[in-house]
């Protein structure tokens, strides 16, 4: 197993203490070495596995790219993955050519038709989220299915389209080893209180903002 | 060219001011046709297409997932892209499956022989981080691969494995058109300001503190 990544995020954090400015090599191995006790010390104390409920929030990029970045780790290990888009137009993006190569691992639903300010009907929108709440819907409750990404429902949620209390009631009664993965800006705090996992993205700084327009490979 | 997902970046920013409770479908849709044009102004003077130096970084979950969601979006596009991994083992991961479907779209080099803790040899550690920042020189100067993916460069930045002049000047130098990806938490405030895009992953739940162990299809 490959527990690196966590481990970084962990160890890092918790040794941060001993991370003085590095004066030479004997030193710095030294350093590492406490590193290494501090990780071990802490990997000893991590023997749960158990399905996460996974939220990517806010106003930064970088949302639906991770989640994305989870769905092929969880095709490269041979699970099943379920993904439904709720706001974005049915047109070929990039994932969907890399889903297309791994047709018995992922099942790709892209149901929103364009963004609302788009179409202006409310009872249309309601209708288009609801159907795809109910792939979404399946997808749990399908054992066939390790990992289900339910991409851009919290903008859903925002306006309304579903009823919180029923998606929360869902993900509550989940299979305690599947996967479900919730982006977008705006996650309800009741989603966030009942998620494993919350990331917040923050934007930094955006091109987008001198001028450059969405690229191929970037942005879709 | 499907611009939705910038679009909501910047529109649901900009149109904030709109978003009063909804009272019914007539306002809404009022509502939602002065986002529409409140979008169609912004885009209007998005214009620009240029190579982005990116930087993912912060305590969160998400930075290179989040990356390999772009290089999915850049596969799936028929670009060449270079991944080179500075600090993770050489193991078999999820996402190598996924890029060994696509051998004439990704060169994928994992470079770093595990984190510096459980080497404990400074002089070894500093010779890997050189040998993988040479293979990110070559595919940033060869004109085939449209994007690099420089994973967990930051830190080997963060312990001067690395002079981060030479770093910055080779990005400095990079042809236009091609994507830089650096991912890694504490960048360095000199490789911010000179990226284009850069987010932070903040983390505002983690499994992992109360004792869920690394999981295939999320951290591997």
């Amino acid at each position: 197993m490959d527990d690196t990544r966590q481990v970084d995020d962990v160890a890092t954090g918790d040794a941060r203490q001993v991370d003085a400015v590095v004066t030479g090599d004997a030193r710095h191995n030294e350093k590492m070495k406490k590193k290494q006790e501090s990780r071990e010390k802490i990997m000893a104390g991590k023997t749960r596995e158990k399905g996460l409920l996974i939220v990517h929030t806010g106003k930064g990029k970088g949302k639906t790219s991770a989640a994305l970045g989870m769905v092929v780790r969880a095709i490269g290990h041979g699970m099943k993955v379920g993904v439904v888009q709720f706001v974005k137009g049915a047109m070929t993006t990039g994932e969907k050519v890399v889903f297309d190569a791994f047709p018995d691992n992922v099942e790709f639903k892209p149901m929103g038709e364009g963004f609302t300010w788009d179409t202006q009907d409310r009872a249309r929108d309601v209708a288009v989220a609801r159907e795809a709440w109910e792939e979404v819907k399946r997808m749990i409750a399908d054992p066939g299915y390790h990992m289900v990404l339910a991409d851009e429902l919290n903008i859903v949620l925002r306006y309304d389209y579903l009823p919180l209390d029923e998606v929360l009631e869902v993900f509550a009664a989940k299979d305690a080893m599947k996967h479900v993965i919730v982006t977008g800006r705006n996650a309800p705090d009741a989603l966030m209180e009942a998620a494993d996992l919350v990331t917040e993205m923050t934007m930094i700084k955006h091109p987008f903002r001198s001028g450059v327009k969405a690229q191929a490979g970037i942005e879709f």
